[in-house]
């Protein structure tokens, strides 16, 4: 467990001085990320992981296509160097390099003249948003297609049009990231992150930034559980790793999916299939207390990561914690999501959010009172007269009384707070007080050291 | 299970044009019971169960009088042939044959002449209702009565009266009528509804054409499960078929008391004594999506024959299924319940509620994910493609995630549709195609052939 | 179990006529008890239990000083014989025999000339109150003071001040009365009030007045609860009664704290650590029916000696029962807590609730059907018929129905009138009809002789 001093450090030092630029430095890595054409497998994706690795030592493994994962197999890589397509008078009406999103993610190559009738039956827009480009995908059916604006949709003249996708989708590899930081106990805290979007930066440049930050801050601290970051390509890659690391999921006591961290919404923390996970748990408690506007809601099969994670094989303690949630903000999955989208602040406010969830989960035990055949005399131990007449010392010694009162082994740390209506920092300050008397000791968990 | 088909064909074609004149027919039966004076015993209970034969193949049962039943006895058997009584001026003023109503039930055969004053000691009316006669009864007590309408009692002279009643009450025999149409499986879904009352509609020819109907539609399938079918005198009928069957109840996992089908409310469901079991959820939740009016009502240890079903010693998973509830209407128990207290438009209402609920309870099943680590790939089972981009196909292949995502052997059907706020028939609709593409299957339950 | 013969005689007789004048002699006590410098240890306190064998055939134990008791020892004895200050002008401005409160209980002896600013570091006040004398102790910390009116504060003169505290603190004993009324059986209900505090009246001679009076109620019935009754010093009291009486705690059944019952306030019930214990259920019930305005809440590890009994190592079965709580009123540990603050109606009151507490914990059993497979005949047995047709008569035969479903063993008769929402009173009466009938039979319990 962390001491008290260091909880506090955390808390003061660095979430509010040594935070003040983290907001900008975070920004500024999904700046770089930004222009890189992301996709489950391919060059985009790994030059991602080497962006990242500038701040973090990760680890980086190599999937062979069709490798098979339970019940899927890893697809070919696709890799795209240019794509335009040119009108009926040779002007380049569509360029990759002005924006990724133009060219279906997995098309595969094309180099061919034809009619508008027949270029219209490849091309997506979004006649609610007629600015906006869509960002859409064939991962498993090959196939091609050019995304645009609705409005230079509208604008397109008959005659023969020239369509170049210089692409690939050949036998190589899926490659993800992978960091593990060791703690006091083997039990593991899971962040897993998708990495899978070309130029879109709310989904997921903001989850990659903020893993990456998180990750960033816990190497330079001694932690009680191991934390292990996962930067994967979503769904395919969940499954490739939960496929080859089947061991490893037995050890991880709590997860989060972090994705949607960019935005300005309050938070929306989706509950692991189990519902009453201590993750489920503290995640609520810490989101409550922060901003009323913050929710919580059910486990449902559809979203991240999580589907995997939680699939009925596995059912893993594991929730997604985001901004405003997929699908709830028109400009999600469009050319909006840009990099006006996000921001520093909104970035830094999710990685506090995260780091006070990791606070209470370090800290979150369940205690046996050594003493707890009626009250302990705590005047003869400086617990009493310590601590004057005050309220904040009145409230202290209620909380000494509530973590002994109830310290059988049975309630957490949060149950307490929960209980008492005593925040979890005077708990945890009294926990660590009566410890250091001997009075309570942690309880000793399955797969503790 | 039934196959989706089967229950898409009940849904639209027996549910729509077949019944266009089920309500009539159920109404006919019920006007060719009306006249025949029913009690727990005799020759009106028989030819109402003659009559039923008519429908379905019902088998009876003899009880003698004097069988011991568990604390109870099987009652002399009551037969009565007319009754009349004579004003001083030897005017028929009752007449039996106008309304068998007008003899209190199990009344002693009484040849006597008496004054008005004897007279009145025997007299039952209705002051609130003075033109309703009211239904009494006196099975477990050698006593006579007659009942008319208070507006006739109040007009009755002084004088000597003569009282006729031409009954017999002597060993002989309880009748009740019974049903086996065997599915599946051998566990059984038990309907129960009570023959006993004389000249009255809602109380309970309703019920017991319900039942009649309901089991004819059942004979014409092939079911899930058994389905058993009491056509027994109220209490003493339960008492006894119980006493004789103790050794079937293990074998009902659902039951449902069938009365009061045929009046114009909503539903009102009482549930069994266990509050929690299948048959209480299934009804539950097809009456919160019938009518927001319809009502669920914990159980009480009165009414009908639940009481005996629910009887701590059997506490079996039977409720009670009616539409106003008894004692709730004014016509309750008085010749005010006559042919136009009821409809049929409410009795096939009734009818459809039946089985809508059976539909629920024989698709209602755990299922186990045959592929539960992560998602399976729906895409290449042709689950994904098929099924486009409106709202139905989406709305679809979230109820396949669901599906999936809960079959781990804890969840039924109808949790799932709880949980996920889709509605029964399409998750029956997924479970169906998951079935078919082996990717999940029945859970084994105790019982299950 | 009392017949209810007895308990009514117990609700009319004693609960009205019979007490009538119960009220006045519970305040004569307390007005007899109120001069006594009652402290945790000491003469006073050792005269007050002298005064309550005049009512009741208390025990009283000694325990030596020094005597280790869990994480405790017994401290020195308290005794003190007289106090006073003299101002500047030789004037007493301070007399203990005027109030005992202007002594901080426990302090040590002091006869001593010193400056106004010397004597203020030992000055207890209200500023708030400024007409109220507080009430200060120091028992775990050798020191001594002297408790006035804001009012008397403010007029103190600079000049010469002698104090003189004629008290000792020496070996002796902690002094503590105890009552064990043995019942039907061993299992008891354990009934404890504080007996440490001076001239202060709702704190607690009320508590120790009302516990007299119903320890004297209860010797004079025949009673299926043994009852013990405490008469303890607070925290130290409690915990010396726990280390010395440790293997009787397991026979505890339920137990009550009685203290605050003479202010005219409504009644607050804090339920026990175990939150749902028999007396918790029990409690609640009954203060419910008497007041909308009593309230009951949950737990906290603060308040008398019920931070004692549910120590995590105890957990003992205690609540706690009060009028106004501690600290709620500002007469709280003041010298206006006095003999006007508190009423003979009021401690009558909290002695009637007490009483009925107790009639329906003595009451209230499991049963077991003893014909438990469908209802048995009442008739035959004068159940149906003795009870006619009225209102009371239907509700009786009702609450007969739900005590014969629901005596399964599992279900007490506070669970049937929550279930039923009939009475408590009329479902005893239903219990004892059909034990006088054999058709139920109470449930033995652990415990039970």
């Amino acid at each position: 467990m962390q001491t008290l001093k260091e909880v506090q450090k955390v808390k003061k030092t660095t979430l509010t001085s040594a935070f003040k630029s983290v907001g900008g430095e975070m920004y500024a890595l999904a700046e770089e990320l930004y222009p890189l054409c992301r996709s489950i497998t391919g060059a985009g994706t790994r030059d991602t992981l080497e962006i990242l690795k500038h701040h973090i030592p990760l680890v980086m493994s190599k999937i062979p296509s069709g490798t098979k994962v339970f019940d899927w197999e890893v697809p070919k890589e696709w890799n795209i160097r240019d794509a335009y397509v040119l009108d009926p008078l040779g002007q380049k009406i569509i360029d990759f390099k002005k924006s990724n999103l133009h060219v279906v993610n997995y098309s595969i190559p094309v180099h061919k003249k034809m009619s508008l009738q027949e270029l219209r039956r490849h091309i997506y827009t979004l006649p609610e948003y007629p600015d906006w480009i869509p960002y859409r995908t064939t991962y498993y059916k090959e196939d091609w297609g050019i995304c645009m604006t609705h409005k230079q949709f509208q604008g397109l003249n008959e005659g023969t049009y020239e369509v170049h996708i210089d692409s690939s989708l050949e036998s190589g590899y899926l490659t993800y990231g992978e960091l593990l930081i060791e703690g006091e106990q083997k039990e593991e805290v899971l962040i897993s992150t998708h990495i899978c979007h070309p130029s879109l930066c709310n989904d997921n440049l903001s989850g990659i930034s903020m893993a990456t930050f998180l990750a960033k801050h816990l190497m330079g601290k001694k932690n009680r559980y191991s934390y292990r970051f996962l930067f994967i390509p979503g769904t395919i890659g969940a499954i490739t790793w939960l496929s080859i690391n089947e061991q490893k999921t037995g050890g991880v006591r709590h997860g989060l999916i972090a994705a949607l961290l960019g935005d300005t919404g309050p938070f929306t923390y989706k509950k692991s299939r189990r519902g009453d996970a201590e993750i489920d748990q503290v995640v609520q408690y810490v989101l409550e207390r922060n901003d009323k506007r913050n929710k919580v809601i059910d486990f449902v099969p559809y979203g991240y990561d999580e589907r995997q994670f939680c699939s009925p094989g596995f059912n893993m303690p594991v929730g997604c914690l985001t901004r405003t949630p997929y699908g709830e903000y028109p400009e999600y999955h469009t050319s909006a999501d840009n990099l006006t989208f996000i921001s520093a602040d909104s970035l830094e406010g999710s990685l506090k959010i995260y780091l006070k969830i990791i606070t209470v989960l370090e800290a979150n035990r369940k205690y046996i009172n050594i003493l707890p055949k009626c009250e302990p005399q705590l005047g003869k131990r400086g617990l009493y007269e310590a601590i004057g007449g005050n309220n904040d010392a009145r409230k202290f010694q209620l909380a000494l009384l509530w973590v002994l009162n109830m310290s059988d082994g049975e309630h957490t740390l949060l149950d307490i707070a929960r209980k008492s209506v005593i925040d979890f920092e005077t708990l945890m300050e009294a926990a660590f007080q009566l410890e250091k008397k001997k009075l309570i000791k942690g309880r000793r968990e399955k797969g503790d050291q």
